[in-house]
């Protein structure tokens, strides 16, 4: 057995401080204020609710938060077996020292206080950072973000495009665009200006990249100004577009917004596969899934539009990770970014992780990142994937190659951290 | 290594007694009459005729049983090293007392006699069921069976609808639909009020499940009665459907049967992707196929139509597999169901049964069934499983997450036992 | 841990004399001149290429070896992970005695050197033959390759169909297929005339291979000859077919080739899966990738057309394999063949492997082959392949069924060698 090994290697891996190149966080409520706040994270309430809570229970407007927890905790015995619960588990031990095997209904409520005793404190969020050996959290923010009050070196602004590219027939969207850029979207021209507008307000704030998930079915091209013209000007004289006009329309946005990419020397993170509100009735943020069926192939186009633009990608399918091992060994663009949503569980990332360091540059993977909404979650998260990162560098590199220990920690540091660094320049400067 | 470890968890699962949720047992002749009957399940005789042996040599009508015996022997030397053959060798050794290492040409008629004297004994049923710990079994009965003759607490009916969904257009099965119901199938209503008369009847005898296989490309979606009138009328009349009004048709009466389901509060077993009569030059049972390009997503409208059905799911595909992760973690009504056909193999089986250990609640997954067609294949089939499972439980959860034994000996058996009875209520009374 | 027994069983498959049944080596320049010739196989130059080295700096015109090494050296240390590169570091190490851990810009020098002193030798194509243990290498052949010249017993010709079934409307290979087969194909049956005097000719040279790569989106059927006939003639009169015509055309020349390969009893190793181009300004033979949608149901009518027609199928995802499986245990005539390109990765291999040792009969599987260009790259593909395949042996099968180390060598043997001489019969006569 490996299991000393893969211990060495892994204590290394844990001296390693982190950039977190994903996230949700909302830098001005960055940790969470009582366990709900943790066991409100949307891999619980969708899990119980999976297992037999009303979404009802879960959801109720004015439940207050203690009532919400026994709500959402009545359905973990049901899900201790997920590697989900065992973060929460790990929190409560590492950071409320709760020892106890399992968190339950008969148990529960004394770690809800001893937990609050140590949220309460006024220097938690600082505490949480140090503990988990953050050194920077990227953010996920909304266009109009006024990115104001915080701390734009360790909160990393990253400009999120969902919105942009699939909602701007809203007439709430175009409202929103206008007021923060000045521009009314009525042409592909104001389109792009106002757009640029938003790229040179995210990156005088220290903005390292931009993002979107995708949809499956979606298909990346170029639209001509011509064609985007006529759209944006029917839904500027509030007029509806059918299906087919709305999907180019999603397309020329994307298109304008990854020659901004380019223009602003921004990565442009993907995050492709996922279908929205296939579960409407599921709790929030809990109702979208994937399709296996889906491919890299109707991206090449863009990969080879913009060759200095980098694309970190990010898929959910064991099957569609197969395709980015390929493309990020031949695309000098494409990068293999981390371990998303429905595919960050042991068993896919273990066989995902091994095939890229098996197969794709090593200065082109960027081993994970937290996804967490509230800061408490890097700790379990980065400990998971670092204990499988070190299993698969015991076995394939250090028993595999016959590489030393040191040799093999030095391509987890450049996997975990260094490649962060690396893809999304000017960092910590 | 592990070893010691899953052999410890490995005997606590051997000690638990099965419910094996799906069989093709025929219940008036449930244990086999010779070694034939055992070496005449479809896995050895496509395997072999894969292997060289004609279709003709194992299927000449008037062939008697121990003439095929010989013939599909003379095939077991190129197929031993696959999973399947292991089974017969286990069948042989622990029912038999067969003891050499092989089974081939050279020694098969020795142990096809000693095989006759213990099969021959009147209560080798009883014997057998024993042996395998089996305290009940899921039958797949046809639409008309007269479900008499046997123990329905033990061999539990189950209502298999292929027929109705696909072949409702064939006068034969037109006629049966009539005799066994009394209904004739010329308009919706009448058809549903024919299945709502198969599903009382299969209720009142202790059906505790409704089953079918669905292709690939089928959509499950609702059709308005007035069209399902149209197309019934038309058959009913003698005349023929074109493609589209076949497959609309069938999307109809499976909708009618989800609904029954519904109203019956019957589980509805989905087996999803499979192709019929790719090969028909095969073997009996040996012709069919899947495509991996197969997605749950044409099915997330059934899962929210029918909030209050379990959709027990089996697939075929470890693609597919990740995507039932997804589905049954988010879906309450999904439920993770055994290990299925082509992918009942042992690489597949550990890879979909960690994903699924790791993210679905524990609750929410059938471990196994063994698909068989004769008693005796229920031994091997689950000890192949339960060998896979402890080599899970051991290693992601003793070993990985720090669980004690008995611990995860009781995940062990939720999946293996105690999720068959939550999810199909009021077995065993 | 089973390192012991799996050294032990990889000792004996380190015995086993090769037969390599896939290869695109030149006879007439089989083994490498010089290190160039070895970094540069198109998987070092596309790796340094995505890790930033660019095109034109490994393929300028008139670049000399020595320093287009050196500029291929420089993007090494970026690729030091993977495991082509490990192929890399085996053969400087095995075969130029290199025994520093990495090779990068400050030692290529003197291993350059001492590279060239050993290539120098005039009988190091014999030397490099002995080493790896080869006694024989298919090639892949241009259908008007003269086959001369080399020694057609170890050299097995191979009548490579690409440009055949893909090209035919480019005029320049309407020339070279009359040349080469004096027939001028205006018509069906002129196509088919000029296409067996191929065949005719290959056979009388030895070849004991058809081969093809396949896009993922072909579909293999009859095309009736009066369709034939008005394509050809339209290529013959000058004029351009549409895209449907040079499809129906591709299947045409693909069904009367495979009929051809029934007729001479020729093996056609289909490729599956494909898309050339998508990355057009990478370097030379690093522009291709693979696309996961894609199933093997679409041949399904090719295998039921062709009986007598042994099909060996290489796949490039692991989704594709498991259908490959599937099909290799149905149909008689498929053959799973060996781990292709993006597949050839030990994560992928592993994988693969093991399904298929576990469900498909052991005659119908062709463990591997080396897919190289030079030589040199025999013995480190096939020997990181017999790690493997001794790590699955003695898992699944010493470990996990009991077997025997003999017994488990000898399944390795059938794969690894034996499955070659059965599956293209008459080699070594």
């Amino acid at each position: 057995m490996s299991s000393t090994l893969t211990q060495g290697i892994l204590q290394e891996l844990n001296q390693i401080r982190l950039l977190d190149p994903h996230s949700h966080i909302n830098p001005l409520a960055a940790a969470s204020r009582n366990l709900t706040d943790i066991l409100g994270y949307h891999y619980y309430t969708e899990l119980v609710h999976s297992a037999g809570i009303p979404r009802e229970a879960i959801e109720a407007p004015g439940i207050d938060p203690r009532q919400r927890c026994e709500r959402i905790v009545a359905g973990l015995p049901q899900i201790q077996n997920t590697v989900q619960y065992s973060w929460f588990q790990e929190i409560c031990r590492e950071f409320f020292g709760f020892e106890e095997p399992t968190i339950e209904p008969r148990n529960w409520e004394r770690l809800y206080d001893s937990a609050q005793r140590v949220l309460d404190q006024p220097d938690w969020e600082a505490k949480v950072i140090e503990r988990s050996q953050l050194e920077g959290v990227f953010l996920t923010n909304d266009f109009d973000d006024p990115l104001e009050g915080f701390d734009t070196e360790f909160y990393v602004p990253c400009l999120r495009t969902d919105e942009l590219v699939f909602k701007i027939s809203n007439p709430a969207v175009r409202g929103r665009f206008q007021s923060a850029t000045g521009s009314n979207p009525a042409s592909a021209r104001e389109l792009r200006t106002g757009l640029a507008a938003l790229f040179q307000r995210f990156v005088s704030r220290g903005a390292r990249a931009c993002a979107i998930s995708l949809p499956p079915d979606f298909t990346p091209e170029p639209i001509p100004d011509a064609q985007a013209d006529i759209l944006l000007e029917k839904l500027a004289r509030g007029l509806p577009l059918d299906p087919s006009g709305l999907r180019r329309l999603s397309q020329a946005i994307f298109w304008t917004i990854a020659s901004l990419c380019d223009e602003y020397r921004l990565p442009f993170d993907l995050m492709i596969g996922v279908n929205r509100q296939v579960y409407p009735a599921g709790v929030f943020q809990g109702q979208d899934l994937f399709d296996s069926r889906c491919s890299l192939f109707p991206y090449a186009g863009l990969f080879r539009a913009f060759p200095r633009v980098a694309f970190p990608i990010s898929v959910l399918s064991v099957g569609l990770n197969q395709e980015l091992v390929a493309y990020s060994w031949i695309f000098p663009n494409v990068i293999a970014h981390g371990h998303w949503w429905y595919a960050n569980i042991p068993a896919f990332i273990l066989a995902d992780c091994r095939a890229r360091l098996q197969a794709v540059p090593e200065t082109k993977q960027i081993g994970y990142y937290s996804d967490m909404y509230k800061l408490e979650f890097a700790l379990p998260k980065f400990s998971m994937y670092r204990r499988i990162l070190a299993t698969a560098l015991a076995e394939d590199f250090v028993i595999g190659r016959g590489w030393s220990e040191e040799r093999a920690v030095a391509l987890g540091r450049t996997v975990l951290r260094g490649n962060v660094e690396r893809v999304f320049p000017g960092l910590g400067k």
